[in-house]
């Protein structure tokens, strides 16, 4: 095993930033742009919970920056880069996080540093005894008092998702079903595509300013859409209205569901999408779509917001509750 | 167990900041003073690495948040907030993190975190297959280009040290040979001293002002001073000449020297020491030990900075390289 001073700088002060002082320093240095708050989001991943232990590298790598860069963009936050801390299964433990594992990982997590402006800045490296664990803060900018919350969403607001929902719930049953040797009848495109959604989430980044300009609230759908928009709805203390027949779902989602029912469940209510659910006033909502239209992202019109004290009602294209 | 929701509701909305949005957004907020920049540190902690499982659970919170808040006194930056990763073991692991251990736990990080005038502003909760594993990033503002570095010493500057060195270090020691009942004859008195100063560390936070008024470098001494004092100066390629009988050792650890001299070598090498290493231009010397002395903080000159190229010598009260 390397000594943490090389793996450093072998591994991950290539792929970081210049706040991040070569990673020599004792700490980071930030100066948000004048006159713009900084958003600060923390997701932590353990190895088996979160993802598998043997998932390539390079996905855990990229998963990890993926989900905290999603929690940026749901809040309007155009990124500034990001701390990691690693905590690496000691030799013992049967894992194997050599130096080819190390590389890979950062090589993951680098390229979507890269690609999403978000630099390491810092961070720190610890053995531990059990599996991989991980734990990203990432840091973000708005300006001042512009941060889309995930409360304010007022009766009358359109909701949105961007992208399609549950792929990465189905793709995780797969992977599961695999591991069992129950592969399902899908055909290995569709199949692939689901456990890519799974393995290599797309935070949505390009939302922040549309969110910052036309949201009245927004939050990224990690724990499953059903769930994640009852916790936006109460705390404004708000009902809704949602469409079934509206929520986009992939074409490899339909072919799964056409496979088994069960999995328009896994959909609803699975996690890990990383898509967006925003609150948007009425007036608001055509120039919303028009904006996540040129810039290249698809959104799609749910349900209404209703008023205080309504229930969450998920509705059949007939018009009668599920 | 509670719901991560109820959790944090419970044990972790008490201690939260206002950035913290009472910890129900996605994300915190933070606005670092006008002219400021943020400095940003990230320490991780696992069970039986940094501390043992059976600690009292308010030292572990105390801890996590201690050596974070020892980073930002170093770096001359003055305390903003912080925000929690913490990975839970799932019950089969054994380790019992009950209502009580969590409330005793948040009790500990809470204290400190008020203390300091540090507030907790957000954070993550995930369940892990492993033991227990912390990472806290806190966050401190410095004004403007004025972190101090832990790469700036210069030749001629001389070498301070906060509190007394090696204690934690022999604590943990006392510890292990508990576990092992192989308890040292130390007084109950000593021992207790030695073993808290390993379990609770005391950031210095009262000198990052006048570290920023007097420093070329700092660092806090966590790896141990040796190791430490070599980080720093292999940084800015100087050596040093420190006066071994200048180091500053407790009443306690100088007991536990005369019951076995081999703990003079784990005082200069252990490591936990949590005091903070500054090399001070010559001119602001005195300046700088008596500003810390108005402050309360007990500093000790332990050395001078040669020039480049230099060793680093430990040097006997007779001249002579040790």
């Amino acid at each position: 095993m390397l000594s943490e001073f090389d793996l450093i700088a072998r591994h991950f002060a290539p792929i970081a930033g210049e706040a991040g002082l070569g990673l020599l320093d004792d700490a980071a240095l930030l100066r948000p742009p004048v006159g713009h708050d900084l958003v600060i989001t923390t997701d932590a991943l353990a190895a088996d919970v979160h993802f598998f232990a043997d998932d390539p590298p390079a996905t855990i790598g990229h998963k990890a920056l993926a989900v905290n860069l999603s929690d940026l963009a749901a809040k309007g936050a155009d990124p500034l880069g990001f701390v990691l801390a690693l905590m690496l299964p000691a030799q013992k433990s049967g894992m194997r996080l050599d130096d080819d594992w190390l590389a890979a990982f950062a090589g993951g997590l680098g390229a979507l540093a890269k690609s999403a402006a978000c630099p390491l800045i810092g961070g720190d490296t610890v053995s531990t005894g059990g599996p991989l664990g991980l734990s990203i803060t990432a840091f973000g900018s708005v300006p001042a008092g512009r941060m889309v919350r995930r409360s304010g969403a007022k009766p009358g607001d359109r909701l949105f998702v961007t992208g399609t929902i549950g792929d990465a719930a189905i793709g995780l049953q797969l992977r599961l079903a695999e591991k069992q040797d129950k592969a399902l009848q899908l055909s290995a495109d569709h199949g692939h595509f689901l456990h890519e959604r799974y393995l290599r989430p797309r935070p949505r980044n390009a939302i922040a300013a549309i969110l910052r300009g036309h949201a009245h609230a927004a939050m990224d759908i990690s724990d499953g859409f059903a769930g994640d928009l009852a916790k936006m709805l109460r705390l404004a203390n708000v009902g809704a209205d949602v469409l079934l027949d509206n929520i986009p779902h992939s074409v490899a989602a339909r072919a799964a569901f056409r496979h088994d029912p069960e999995f328009r469940e896994t959909a609803l209510t699975g996690g890990d999408d990383y898509e967006v659910l925003a609150a948007v006033p009425e007036a608001k909502a055509k120039a919303f779509a028009t904006a996540c239209l040129k810039a290249g992202l698809a959104v799609t019109q749910v349900g209404t917001v209703l008023s205080e004290q309504a229930p969450i009602r998920f509705l059949e294209a007939d018009g009668k509750p599920r």
